[in-house]
């Protein structure tokens, strides 16, 4: 029951309107791989540069997360993002992106990666994600992330993509601009005849929806009242959600599912209460467990 | 169990990107007493002019609302409202406002109104919902609605109603906009600082939020596909959502307000999906179940 994970690697420096941070830990993989490490055994594929600290593999191994399918490109730099948080915390603008080894990224995946049964093609360029397919043997579930900047540039190649997977994750103003729908639920039964069997629209602090041929599941998003920081937060609600369905054998009854959707959401509501790691390093599951409960006491009916 | 509420009645012109409606029956309070009537009996408070037709009377009194707080001004004119929907079906910007008799508005409760159990001050100026309240004797639960134009305007009368309630219905961008919260949920709690007990948050297309000093419920909206006419949309939660509350003797235990907000929910997915009060003539309290449980299907965890 292991999940694979393909996505970017990143030092981010980031401005929130009462703070800031410079170089941390961040990208679409290691959110993913640290959220989903909850529940199941998790390898992740990506790449970085000779300015790598060990003590992020050394983080990431003590969560379980078999880090042998990271690149270490010996004379690179790693990708770099700089963002600034306007005073919503929920917009943003991009300061500045230096991808450096992720322009050239290939990915590689050790050979006991090639079988395995889950799979998450993290945020990232499409080919990256095509090419990780190429190198993969039946696996039982392929999901992947996208965003606005494969939609508006590499098109052909995300179509490509679509084609391959079981499941699409994707913000609801992406799946908009990816449909040209204006409602969400036309946008997202439109994706379905795009590839995937099912998506999930991401909706930030509104929650998540789950959308197959004959399901809708909603989820609303946990309260949190100090946001301190959002970068991540999809990346890692995917994370939560695709360690719970690996961790349960990849069933996808309506129960896994939604379970699924609040795990994403609860792991998610822990990460943006501090900067990067930082806050998933002082828990466990049992907070997260904590935290679920009290989520089904706010919503259930 | 009556349930009593104060509201404007307007006569509404709206364009959609798709279609158009000239002078249909709108105003916070029809919108909130035909959703409160699926669930209990109404009294209906409000100011009309001449043009007033007596097939919104009758179309009222067949759902158990009591309208002889309707006050018909013979030589006035009923207020007017006319709006135009952005593409997204969210944003709205106003093209016309003729207060007409609403200007000058001083609501005359009939003596059968003024020891009602239950209260709603439906969105219009606070100055009139206090004029309601010194008409009141012994309410058992007293809940207002207010939005950015008291906030800004009449913000002295806004704050002596607010001493005066038990609780408060508003938008997500009005709660921030009364408390200069950036968080919606210590805006929320600050609004408790304010003098009501409890906030009800209304988030449109995603959902809505219960607070109270020593809790929280949330409820997503429901995935609604064909959006025709969001109009009343938050006035109908509130008349859904007391309605159900009223229904159960103003109980406010916790199961009984998260079935509340529920209601509230599936009543107003039903008024927007055609114009004015089209929907709900189609539908009684059968469908408003069966919607709620595939609801329960779709969230409960």
């Amino acid at each position: 029951m292991s999940l694979l994970v393909v996505g970017s690697i990143a030092y981010d420096t980031i401005e929130t309107p009462t703070a800031r941070r410079e170089n941390v830990l961040g990208g679409s993989a290691p959110f993913f791989a640290y959220a989903a490490s909850f529940f199941c055994p998790v390898q992740m594929v990506g790449v970085v540069g000779a300015d790598w600290l060990s003590e992020y593999t050394e983080m990431l191994q003590k969560q379980k997360v078999d880090t042998t399918g990271i690149e270490i490109v010996p004379d690179g730099k790693t990708f770099r993002w700089s963002g600034k948080y306007h005073n919503n915390m929920n917009d943003r603008d991009t300061l500045e992106t230096q991808l450096n080894v992720l322009g050239t990224f290939q990915p590689k995946l050790p050979e006991n990666f090639r079988r395995t049964q889950y799979v998450f093609l993290a945020n990232g360029a499409p080919s990256t994600g095509l090419a990780a397919l190429d190198q993969i043997q039946g696996a039982d579930l392929i999901v992947a992330d996208t965003m606005d900047l494969w939609i508006n540039t590499t098109r052909s190649d995300l179509d490509a993509l679509l084609k391959r997977i079981d499941g699409l994750v994707i913000n609801d103003s992406e799946a908009k601009m990816l449909t040209g729908e204006i409602n969400l639920i036309t946008a997202a039964r439109r994706i379905l005849t795009m590839g995937p069997k099912f998506v999930v629209v991401k909706k930030g602090e509104h929650g998540a929806m789950f959308i197959s041929e004959y399901e809708i599941y909603v989820v609303p998003a946990f309260p949190v009242s100090n946001v301190v920081d959002p970068t991540g937060a999809g990346d890692s609600f995917a994370g939560g959600m695709m360690g719970y369905i690996a961790s349960r054998q990849g069933n996808l009854d309506g129960e896994t599912i939604k379970n699924a959707l609040v795990y994403g959401t609860i792991v998610a509501s822990f990460g943006i209460e501090d900067f990067s790691f930082d806050r998933y390093k002082q828990i466990d599951r049992s907070n997260i467990e904590e935290r679920r409960n009290a989520f089904q006491a706010m919503t259930a009916f």
